[in-house]
């Protein structure tokens, strides 16, 4: 993956203390991606550019990103967009001002990639806001406007976010049994002590690339909190295999990393989440792609990812006491019903009892609620039995 | 501060890849600290039992966590708590209740002790939550009676909570010129990529040791996404220093985490916040402690910490456009008052300056909004400058 040859020299060397300035430039910049990406957005550009010169109104189109032009790929089992798009053109009163914006954050990617520089969304934010001159108009009235044109521009120019060198909020921990090498720094995942390592927002192949690994598997699990468990308990260690968490939903960051050590090392990915409708659609996104955000599945899916747990049969299966019990508000069970309905749950016979049995059951229950059968049952029970049994939903 | 030889003798040899279960356990165990926490929950068990078989009525004593039994130690610079207590006693309606959740989470700790275990905020919830038997009366109603019982407790033993076995949620990065050592494993700040050293929830020397440090100060950012730009730049090689994040105010690991480096080490602190009440207030619990948690100030207060920026007057002083400028709202300027006038920052002529220029500006600013001078004026221009100059409020 990596093509520079001084980022495999320089991972065995030690580096001495309190040495400065030696590093060479960051790696950020992929040469050969950068160029292209660069030359759709100037395509972009001209396009404009010669339809004003052609006196023709300038315009371009915007593949539409919403649920009605998002379609589920049966074949490839993950969510795709729809061929839909959307003129937009300047000179429409109700297209001029996303027009405007559109260009504005294109320069500003196009900028970046020649800064050799990644920056935040709120980041770009600031980068594309100014008054335009003798007016009190703004360029973006808040940070929501330049995120959605963002993602616009995404699709329009068939480039990851990350591709864009924009990146999201960093979240989400690794620990286990492989070596990554990142922006050139060797990390050993095995010695990351209790705190891990930091899963950058961005894990393409030009920042980071998989130096050894002899993990089988990869346990994603919801919550920092049980991760901790995880690690402290050394579960990778003895069950051989790569722990993550993305706190929460996981981020674009921690997705992508899965999705590349799950395709590149050919590892399983296990899930670890809530028994709830926002666990099921944590479980929804890392597998099957997000609805929003459609167009990125191919690059951050996990069709194969399988959901290890809780289960609704958990509370009779391993006899939970009533503590564990939270009971289903009328969101949850709106939610319940939709993701039943989602067209990649729908066929799915055991998701559909999953969920049946959820709601039957009134109640939903936490992975940290285990922790009512003993502080290290979800470790040492839960997780091994059902890694034996082989008892996962598809 | 690491007196256990394997821990040195391990780091610096190297893991072989796929051994799996070859490690000792896990270090969190501090014999002689575990001991003392121990004997204090007993001694407060004991007592109880005492009072019980003496016919009288079964109570504790309690400081009072509460603004009024705060005060500012003007000779240590730090938030303290006073000498109030309130008994808890089981015959109280009022606090019958409180008294058996206490004594319920106390012993949820020692058996964390015994067990060689940590656990979370939410963990020790489900541990010690159960349904009293003949009644459908819960233990606890929900995590925010257990939190707050926990710190009760912390108060009443005088232990940490990290020295009680449990843990809050882990947030913020690091990476610098250091090195760490982590439950037993090196980890090499110099070399942590993009993503960085995840900040464990708990920094206690019997699981975190400093191996070797050759920076020459620590920069705290409020954000990860402008820790990200300060990474990329590779700022902290350049000033030598140590680069921290809290994601927003930051979590007790991390504030031990500062506090140890900054005793330790000896080293300046200096802290890259919003121009904002927000940011103030970041930088007065960095700084003096926490109003609620102002009995652990002592192990995590920096009363030498500096206010970097950004500054009130970095408007004009920089000549940022009006693109910056993020209009206060009520409740910012009522925090902003408040914030006036908390006795640490009473007294000093600067920060008074400071806070009534950010009210008479009428805005607020943050620290990404300098993207509009440059991508990396922050890095390259301001920090540096500020820096060189000494010009921080103290």
């Amino acid at each position: 993956m990596a093509k520079k040859k001084t980022t495999k020299k320089k991972t065995t060397t030690k580096i001495p203390v309190k040495k400065a300035g030696s590093r060479t430039r960051s790696r950020i910049v992929d040469k050969k991606r950068d160029a292209v990406t660069k030359k759709k957005i100037e395509d972009l550009a001209t396009s404009v550019v010669q339809r004003s010169l052609g006196q023709k109104e300038p315009t371009f189109e915007i593949p539409i990103r919403s649920v009605s032009n998002m379609k589920y790929n049966k074949k490839k089992r993950i969510l795709e967009m729809g061929s839909n798009t959307q003129t937009r053109s300047l000179f429409n009163l109700g297209q001029s001002r996303k027009f405007m914006q559109s260009l504005l954050l294109a320069k500003g990617c196009r900028d970046l990639i020649d800064a050799e520089k990644t920056l935040s969304l709120r980041g770009m934010y600031y980068m594309a806001l100014h008054t335009i001159p003798g007016t009190k108009e703004r360029t973006f009235n808040d940070q929501g406007e330049s995120d959605s044109i963002l993602e616009d521009l995404e699709v329009s120019l068939d480039g990851l976010r990350e591709e864009l060198h924009v990146f999201a909020k960093k979240r989400g921990t690794m620990v286990g049994n492989i070596t990554v090498v990142d922006n050139g720094d060797e990390i050993n995942c095995r010695r990351m002590g209790t705190g891990g390592y930091a899963i950058p927002s961005i894990c393409e192949p030009n920042i980071m690339q998989f130096k050894e690994c002899g993990a089988d598997f990869i346990l994603h699990v919801e919550k920092d909190t049980v991760w901790s468990r995880f690690n402290e308990d050394r579960f990778w260690e003895k069950h051989n295999c790569i722990l993550t968490e993305g706190s929460g939903q996981p981020p674009r960051g921690v997705r992508r990393m899965l999705h590349r050590m799950h395709k590149e090392l050919k590892l399983p990915v296990y899930c670890l989440l809530d028994c709830d409708p926002w666990g099921h659609y944590i479980y929804s996104v890392i597998k099957q792609g997000s609805i929003n955000l459609a167009f990125e599945s191919e690059r951050m899916a996990i069709p194969d990812a399988m959901f290890l747990g809780i289960r609704s049969k958990d509370y009779e299966r391993l006899d939970l006491s009533d503590d564990v019990k939270i009971e289903l508000n009328d969101r949850d069970i709106t939610r319940a019903k939709q993701i039943a309905a989602y067209p990649w749950f729908k066929g799915k016979r055991e998701w559909q009892r999953e969920i049946k049995l959820m709601l039957n059951n009134g109640f939903k229950m936490e992975v940290e609620s285990l922790i009512t059968k003993d502080i290290s049952y979800v470790t040492e029970e839960y997780v091994p039995a059902r890694l034996k049994e082989g008892d996962f939903l598809d």
